[in-house]
């Protein structure tokens, strides 16, 4: 196979995600959103909010990693964050499903992006932190707007949601002071 | 308003791109893609890709025009390439909605997202004439999934396929070959 084969058929594969329903749902609305439009809303979110990032960026680096950072669940599938019975950490399942997705683009290329999600995984890199806020960000604003959303329909206490993502803070004081005031509001706090 | 309300606000509106339908469905199926999952798929075949290109190009300028080149759309509908009735330009309808939208932004940014966007349109520079070829290439491996798809349903020809996909070339000359190859396949020109 050349190179372009290989990439074509990556892209082919890829399309799984917009299959792929996640249990938040759109702004003000009961459709749940796909891992696909999710993706590209996050890069929208890190185009415009990316000065409100601690500390200086790559922006490059932060649209790959949330272009690409969903793409394993198309074999290992949505992990929901609240879920209590499931390993929440850099699974075996999701490591397996990179090496089987990104593996099929020419090597060099898919080495690069097995880096990259294990980058963003990490949480250690201003670039990763910064996308990692984003990604933590999204559904509490979809929440927000959906009567609590997944708050509500799982009775996620304050404390959880508040424990679960204060690390948005690593990657945006200001955004975590928007953050914590979306649960503050809906549950009362402010 | 503070630059983040402008930006959150932004966030907000463009929510909207996920309700809108694109003529084309999904590889191998009949579900209407939306405007934000195709979007977010066009970034990752010019993250890709972009070594087809027939130039060197800066991928973050191409990742932004492919963000947001449909967001327009918010406003302006979506318009069907084949659709004989309407004007392609870079339209009146389609400027108004661009500063309507990335006007809700801090101005620099704002100004600097229309300008993106200008150059997409214009379809002039490096970047664009890429990131042009990924937007024309996308429908037509859809279409070769479908059985001919929007090209069977509106009983388009050869001749004006090739003819309206042919600037594909101008961006890759491989993406070119590639995507000639399925409208020989499907039209029987092989
Ligand atoms: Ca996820």
């Amino acid at each position: 196979m050349t190179d372009l084969e290989k990439q074509l058929d990556f892209i082919y594969e890829i399309d799984k995600l917009k299959y792929i329903e996640r249990m938040t749902c759109l702004f003000n609305s009961t459709r749940n959103e796909n891992d696909a439009e999710h993706s590209w809303h996050l890069c929208m979110m890190a185009l415009v909010l990316h000065g409100q990032s601690n500390e200086k960026i790559d922006l490059l680096k932060v649209l790959k990693m949330l272009l690409i950072h969903d793409i394993v669940e198309i074999d290992a599938g949505d992990t929901f964050l609240f879920d209590t019975k499931k390993n929440h950490d850099n699974t075996e399942e999701e490591l397996k499903a990179a090496k089987r997705i990104f593996g099929m683009l020419p090597e060099e290329q898919g080495v690069e992006l097995i880096k990259v999600w294990q980058e963003f995984e990490a949480a250690e890199t201003a670039e990763a932190k910064f996308a990692k806020a984003i990604d933590r960000l999204a559904p509490m604003m979809q929440n927000a707007t959906n009567n609590g959303g997944t708050w509500a329909q799982h009775n996620v206490s304050y404390e959880t949601v508040i424990e679960k993502k204060k690390r948005i803070k690593d990657g945006s004081e200001s955004l975590w002071n928007y953050a914590k005031g979306l649960a503050d509001n809906y549950y009362k706090k402010a």
